[in-house]
């Protein structure tokens, strides 16, 4: 099979291909794996059962099953749902929307994937420009995503520790180079995979970043405000023209229905509708034609604040109590400061053995973690230890299991600090 | 907004994108517009009981509804309904599929989008690659696909006449030039725009041109075999690891659904389950959870050979009745053979005007088809009279508005051949 360059890029050993390749091989290798690797949220019982509600309403109304099934969207997305978000939005945040700061994807990682190449990459004549992430360790499924090569530049956060065993990155503005090369700024809020809520002030600096070099500030609420608003900490919604915010239904429990939303200038929604309908034609009406009785209710915004946030606030706590017990106060242990989205990045400084190696001797145990070395990319192998003393532990699961896979990673780790005395 | 090489030619006036915004705008400008542009299916009323039906039963079923919304999917697709297909298939046709042959994504057009870029395009080293079309006209939704300029090469057809006002196109072997830069061969069947129903003999002729390259044959069955099956004459459904056939639940009844189903060779089923993981993530549930039963059962089969089949093959005669009637023997006119699909190519010889103009005369006149022009790509401009002849005119809506539409064409053309005596 002859491939061609697109091809072969998109084929090699990515980060994200051989993630999920041995997440469905420890899958499929039995069923005794603890599944703490993914990003698949919980079941929340008040969520399925207002879905399913909805959805049984939908089964009972022909006009409703005739657009569910039967009528191709526009490449922009379901209409009544952008006006229905559009007109919370304004209720809500006074952000003026109009319909034309809407367009709706199949899925986050397809409105990335098309925002990425259109702000960077290959700008012809010799120039290429890059997507800047301000705050290192970022989202790992942005790290294949350029048809470019070299697409990403990261930066070194600070560190700073809050707490014993917890500390938090913060964005190192000294060391932020933004060059007429740099065509976006990327940051998620919360931070997949640290749960990182990057603060106000912070984001205010990136965005004033961005107006300076007149470039986007693309932030990813996949986890964040004003839905589905995995935070635990305050921390405002914010949109302007500035800015491109790409939310999702996913964590608010409808992965399977693949809606992204992208609320941007008017210019960037035509030019992704234009993408879109090029790559995918149009967009599936499923997660739309769900969330919008939601939305239009404004029940997205108070099923968010009152039963998802409080269901992963409770399991990090439970996480986080868990860990501490296990670990004790024996070797040097931190947890980032668990202030979002569902994932507690453990950092073991000086760890006799590389992430990747604790990774496989993990799941040699049992237990499915990811390697934090997977969430740096753009930033060049610089020796910097910390990037191979990290996993991301996902505790969206259930409770009693994430509990015993955490026992397990405390014990295995002090059994590598003991064979390397 | 600055935008990369990508972002501008896949932001550039494309064909696709103005054809939509045409759409769009004509829908928006009144609802008298008679719509015989567009290729949303008809609403087949067995087809929406059934999957009403189906879908009543998932929403009773707690577990299903978990996995319809709850759980992603793997890059691959839904392995269930995968499962289901390759039984179904060997059952049947006896192709020896494994759950390794097949994979899902976001419709049709994504598929191709993947695929084409795949095999064609720039391989490095100055290498470029193209699709070959081996039978012009072609569907348009390829034209704009390529991230490469250039990606296709098209070849005119032979045109034989079979009957007074009836003609159908073959491909011209003599004409069609595989080179060591040819990365694949592709061709609908049915063909969108014409109906065409390549032959079994050609498609044979393909298949070895394509085995002697060692290139694959990419099969567009959106309309084909073995469903939805919207063939109006014999034909035979094939597979082998020579091929690629790519199948969709649109036309079948679930085009808001977006799902493609891709049959190909384990290796090309790897690579493209790898570039969906890192555009897409993963594939929406909600296609392959409806059709799912339907595939299980064979209903999916018997529901294409026994309704929908038939129901669009009545429409297909009453168009063709009502436009004969409305021609009568004025003027030269054509219908390309109407063997499938849900397209009635016309062909006006030495029509005065172009397509394009006939176009906007027909939809200043309230019915809106498609110029032929669009259906080229790949075919270098070459003075061709005929490619400015042709009109696309879909005959999957309403039996009187579509009868009121093609009257409407009737008289324009008429009403144009007058004006330039």
């Amino acid at each position: 099979m002859k491939l061609s360059a697109f091809g072969r890029k998109f084929t090699a050993d990515a980060g994200i291909t051989s993630l999920m390749d041995d997440l469905g091989n420890a899958l499929a290798s039995g069923d005794d794996m603890i599944m703490m690797g993914g990003g698949n949220p919980g079941q929340v019982p008040e969520v399925q059962e207002r879905l399913t509600e909805i959805l049984t309403g939908m089964t009972q109304d022909p006009a409703a099953m005739t657009r569910l099934v039967g009528i191709y969207d526009p490449p922009q997305g379901e209409k009544q749902f952008i006006a229905s978000l559009a007109d919370l939005l304004n209720r809500e945040y006074g952000w003026g929307l109009t319909e034309e700061n809407i367009a709706l994807t199949n899925g986050s990682q397809a409105a990335f994937f098309m925002l990425f190449n259109m702000f960077a990459g290959d700008f012809g004549e010799g120039n290429h420009k890059h997507i800047l992430l301000p705050l290192a360790p970022e989202y790992n499924g942005y790290a294949d995503a350029g048809i470019a090569p070299e697409l990403f530049r990261a930066v070194r956060p600070e560190i700073s520790f809050t707490g014993p065993h917890e500390f938090k990155y913060r964005v190192d503005f000294g060391a932020l180079d933004v060059t007429p090369d740099t065509g976006a700024i990327c940051v998620s809020r919360p931070t997949n995979p640290t749960g990182n809520v990057v603060t106000d002030l912070e984001m205010a600096g990136l965005e004033s970043l961005a107006r300076q070099h007149d470039i986007p500030l693309i932030i990813d609420g996949a986890y964040g405000m004003p839905f589905p608003s995995l935070l635990y900490v305050d921390a405002q919604p914010h949109w302007n023209e500035q800015i491109i915010l790409c939310l999702s239904l996913s964590k608010l429990g409808l992965p399977a229905a693949r809606t992204g939303i992208v609320i941007a200038a008017p210019q960037v929604i035509r030019a992704l509708s234009g993408i879109n309908a090029i790559m995918n034609l149009a967009t599936g009406s499923f997660g739309a034609m769900m969330a919008d009785p939601l939305v239009r209710s404004g029940e997205i915004l108070s099923l968010s604040r009152d039963v998802i946030c409080p269901f992963y606030k409770r399991k990090m706590e439970h996480a986080v109590t868990v860990f501490t017990e296990a670990m004790g106060d024996e070797g040097q242990w931190y947890v980032h400061k668990p202030e979002g989205a569902m994932f507690l990045w453990l950092w073991f400084p000086d760890l006799p053995v590389s992430s990747l190696e604790l990774y496989q001797r993990l799941k040699a145990k049992g237990v499915l973690v990811v390697s934090g070395h997977y969430f740096f990319p753009g930033l060049a192998e610089d020796g910097w230890r910390h990037r191979h003393e990290c996993i991301r532990v996902t505790y969206s699961q259930d409770d009693a299991q994430v509990a015993e896979g955490l026992r397990r990673i405390a014990q295995e780790v002090k059994a590598i600090r003991a064979e390397y005395p």
